[in-house]
């Protein structure tokens, strides 16, 4: 087939103006081997998709041939890069992604969807040319924006493709990245969708009518269309769309089983695969033959197919010298935050070989302290993204980002940055995006706003990701240690700031706990005060309530020691039974008490079997709207009620 | 100001075709007092959001004073509704309110943003005239859609009415429910958009654009607009709105400040109140004064008002005879879930007094296994909800609808369902609406799908939402009674199952587990075999496993009990203890080992000083696609790993 190959390397980086007849036909016979591919591919794993893998199968084919992306540029930076969106599609852009050579189709046709392999049913970055793992829908076009932004910050100039599904078209992510990328100009990406009217529950004029073309032109896409399965119309409307100065969409009419006669517009091949009598007529159709599928099948049994996703790089950031904040110091969190990232960000800056802070915002720039990073972009406006209120496509976009040779951070308040944006961070947890999300005015500490404001979750969220970190600062000192860190991590952290200033925690001789000689270790928890009566185990804010409840208890001769986790999710189950010893136990923080750091105290206790007594204070119902100390008083949370835990402890 | 609001009885209900020039003159009158109160609140207070309200109140005056909504009618079923989608405008909307009589200004004024007082600084629906508690912005149309479909399936003839900020114009969420809306035909809603143009960082067209009639006009709405400080121009607007058979949006031109000289046009005003002596000059500009303010203020430190919010009345439903799966049955549990509802539905179909269920579908009706239901609401159009692929206006939509006078069932994949719309989740829960959640193919069991759609965290998240249940059945007879049970039930339930077909599980003669003697009763542990040496505490699918590996240790001389939680939120930690006693515990669960039953069990024994040797078998990591029981056994739940894990404490 090498031949075909050959004659289609003049439309390699979309050098020619059209296609010639004979690359057409080139195009086509490629395609109808994946088609086989394909077929074969959910088949043999008796589930998958074949329908729209068919459906996309040329829109892949035509990508993998024109634009800058080869099996020996995929991992250079200024290569173009492909995301499909609707990653149950899966078997079709496996199929193309084999047959351009960035894998062998007998590892990947036999070994899709089997335990282990990382052909899975939904397109993950295992598979070499896959960009961005994609299943649940509409996140896709978030996470095309993201590469687009990272692309003109680094002046790559790549450019970005898009799949998208047309059911998935209702997705109201997908209008948010729509105007993230119109507003930022992002001309080098272009959308294709597959456009065969039919998903899971039929046609979709039925299913839920959505004015395709009018949306998109409405949020400032250019709107073409063409054949989806013709490639001389597919690769004009290409080079029609790249020519423009402005976000283009491509509708490719399709049609679902595209290549099989009797799969062609069934919705119920959208998620059947063919088998018996139907198997073998498809194949015949195809050029296959049920020799071939059996030879593929006995392969399932062989070895599994390893992974190509290397860890992520670490950042190269001189990450500056700590800001020591004094008791004088009227500091809050986030703030010191701020000023960390600005400074780290300010210092960086046109440093050869220093890798680029890019931070998105939501409309609360001055308020999660994004402000002093937002002055110094002013000299390079594509390092900070104004996403608008907007959370989901900005949380995936900034996600991808992360994975693009920046450091992406996105600060939003709490309830913004995981609760409403929870299944994108999840995605990004599965895509292993080194993201850094600051999550400021957590916990009861935003008072005022109330209940639909307070982030009590944010530990208990963090925690459902794997290979996530979490990172909650005592006070404005271990703030600015723990943001500096944050960002030459090579993998993923949350950080989490309240909104009030808080007092600076000091030693007993009254200098700073977090100062010169301080440097933040993830998963390290730090012994405040000694004691040996109980032990109070506070998280972030609670710290300094913690100190006060062990000095009116020492006014009562009962000595505690004072221990804080900044590291919920990093904490050793040994270290911590070691450091409780047999004293009482009391946990205080700002979160929900049976989701946070009391729970995951208990666990690492019940699981080293280490049995001490416990108490833990937390949030137990939906928050008041007042001050601040009224809202967590009234909640339990005050030095007087961590002062009677410990008391009823004894 | 009696005398005003006897003018203005003739346009209650839109009974008159334009406003006279006293009646406006009545309303501005009425409109001027409110905003004073509205400054008042928020600078009492010291914290709000004074340039909004006073932007909206106008808005809220004309629907106050002319939609079917009165303090004396204000729970009828076949009232008009209003929604406040931006409820940081809650200044504005609590003193119109109160103008109109739905409570004492002198008790909200005073106690606007004071902890323990209904009057949070997001509107709440702890407060008369409060249909629905928002804040996180982009939820309120979806909910007034909600409404709208509750009004309609009950033939209630009530209007809804839904005021929206132009900052949240870009929420994805919007453009779902506006297309719900339109594909449901529902005229009864007007969407009302206070367009001031300024939002935290700036003027929305530099903040992120939006062609918001375009958008509007794309989805299928009537787009008009008005001047929104004009009564008559606010009046017309809706009467048009009104008389039109399709849904109607109205972009009210409006001022943020509106009303004060020094306000008007300032974004800082936003989000601070005024004080000194810019508040004086306020009050005077309002007609009110600082003696005035000085009386409300000492009122704050009066005794707090009590919120009016009742708890849900139970359903009224015959939840008919349970449906015995015997051993032969191959039944998976969301099959038996979907037989449920269907009998339910079909049985109280047209009987006077039950309660109607609305079941809402993304696309996903056969999977999961609202098909029945579907086929039953051939009959009636207006109980099976298609919402398409936009889970984020299903959640909401479905939530309010909850409160509203029917059973709002929502059903779909677990990731959907409750990771993709936690936020949605959340807010409904603040909002306490007793929606009931059928979050399908949860677990590892969706094998094939791979890590994007196996949901391995439900109960973590639905720990995380206060006032929730979440119920996970162990095979078809519990999801059949745990089903029948959830549609009977007041609050709000979440009903977990997996995909594949589950063995009934049987007693020791053969009969089923839970057979005919059965009825479900929330936070049971189930005590499926008795032994000594050590306890399996199993969740939902994992129940079969528990009882193959006690079979295994069995043979071996061990004597194992196995308990099975079908609601690990509701366990009585005692009970827990109890059943447990001395003998080392295994828990075992298709979810996050981290999250789910075994750390509820560790924190409950921790609490109760109960202290048991324990292992904690789950998930430890995105899990792998294929065959499901081969991702259990890579991911270690295999029926041998408990059995080791039993093996290893003894």
């Amino acid at each position: 087939m090498s031949s075909f190959f050959d004659e289609l390397a003049g439309i390699r980086n979309f050098n020619e103006d059209r296609l010639t007849d004979g690359q057409a036909a080139a195009l086509a016979r490629i395609a109808k081997s994946c088609r086989r591919d394909a077929v074969m591919m959910t088949s043999i794993a008796g589930s998958g998709h074949p329908g729209g893998a068919l459906s996309s199968l040329d829109i892949y084919n035509i990508l993998l041939a024109s634009a800058n992306l080869t099996p020996a540029n995929r991992t250079d930076p200024g290569r173009d890069r492909i995301v499909a969106s609707h990653g149950h599609t899966s078997a079709g852009f496996y199929s193309v992604l084999s047959a351009w050579g960035f894998f062998d189709r007998d590892e990947a046709v036999p070994n899709f969807r089997r335990a282990g392999s990382p052909y899975q049913g939904h397109v993950e970055r295992g598979v070499p040319g896959v960009e961005w793992g994609t299943g649940n829908l509409g996140q896709g076009l978030s996470a095309g924006v993201g590469f687009a932004l990272a692309d003109r910050a680094l002046g790559r100039g790549g450019r970005v493709f898009v799949t998208l599904g047309d059911g998935e078209q209702p997705k109201g992510q997908i209008a948010e990245a729509r105007r993230i990328a119109s507003k930022e100009k992002l001309s080098s990406i272009t959308a294709l969708i597959d456009y065969n009217h039919i998903q899971i529950s039929g046609r979709i004029e039925d299913v839920m009518p959505v004015n395709i073309p009018a949306l998109w032109s409405a949020d400032g896409w250019e709107v073409l269309e063409c054949d989806g399965h013709s490639y001389s119309s597919l690769y004009g409307a290409l080079k029609r769309a790249l020519a423009l100065p402005l976000p283009c969409v491509i509708i490719c009419g399709t049609v679902m089983g595209k290549g099989v006669s009797f799969m062609e517009g069934i919705e119920d091949y959208h998620g059947k695969p063919v088998s018996g009598e139907l198997l073998t007529q498809a194949l015949l159709e195809l050029g296959g033959d049920m020799t071939e599928f059996e030879r593929m099948r006995a392969l399932r049994f062989g070895p599994l197919p390893k992974e190509s996703l290397t860890d992520n790089p670490a950042p190269s950031l001189d990450l500056g010298a700590a800001v020591i904040y004094t008791a004088h110091d009227k500091k809050d969190n986030r703030g010191a935050f701020g000023a960390a990232l600005a400074n780290v960000a300010e210092r960086n800056f046109g440093v050869p070989g220093r890798t680029p802070i890019i931070a998105f915002d939501c409309d609360l720039a001055a308020s999660v302290k994004l402000d002093g990073f937002a002055k110094f972009a002013q000299k390079c406006p594509e390092l900070f993204i104004q996403a608008g209120i907007q959370e989901h496509a900005a949380a995936t976009a900034a996600g991808a980002a992360s994975v693009s040779g920046v450091v992406a951070v996105w600060a939003d308040f709490g309830v913004f940055g995981i609760d409403e944006a929870y299944n994108q961070q999840r995605l990004n947890a599965i895509n292993r995006a080194p993201l850094k999300t600051v999550l400021t005015h957590v916990g009861l500490d935003v008072g005022e706003d109330g209940m639909t404001h307070q982030c009590i979750d944010y530990v208990a969220l963090a925690r459902a990701l794997f290979g996530c970190k979490i990172v909650v600062p005592a006070d404005p000192n271990q703030t600015d240690r723990a943001a500096r860190w944050m960002l030459g991590e090579p993998g993923s952290v949350f950080l989490a700031v309240g909104r009030n200033v808080l007092p600076v925690l000091l030693k007993e001789d009254g200098t700073p706990f977090f100062g010169a000689g301080y440097s933040f270790r993830y998963g390290e928890i730090d012994r405040l005060r000694s004691g040996d009566d109980a032990t109070i185990l506070a998280m972030g804010h609670m710290a300094g309530a913690a100190l006060k409840a062990r000095k009116a208890l020492g006014v009562k001769g009962i000595s505690v020691q004072v221990l804080h986790a900044s590291s919920p999710l990093g904490m050793d189950a040994s270290e911590l039974a070691a450091l409780v010893g047999d004293a009482p136990l009391v946990t205080c923080e700002d979160h929900e008490a049976d989701t946070g750091l009391g729970a995951i105290a208990a666990l690492h206790l019940a699981r080293a079997g280490h049995f001490v007594r416990m108490k833990t204070l937390g949030v137990t119902r939906f928050g008041d709207s007042g001050n601040s100390n009224d809202v967590m008083a009234r909640m339990g949370l005050s030095a007087d009620d961590i002062t009677s835990a410990v008391e009823a402890l004894l």
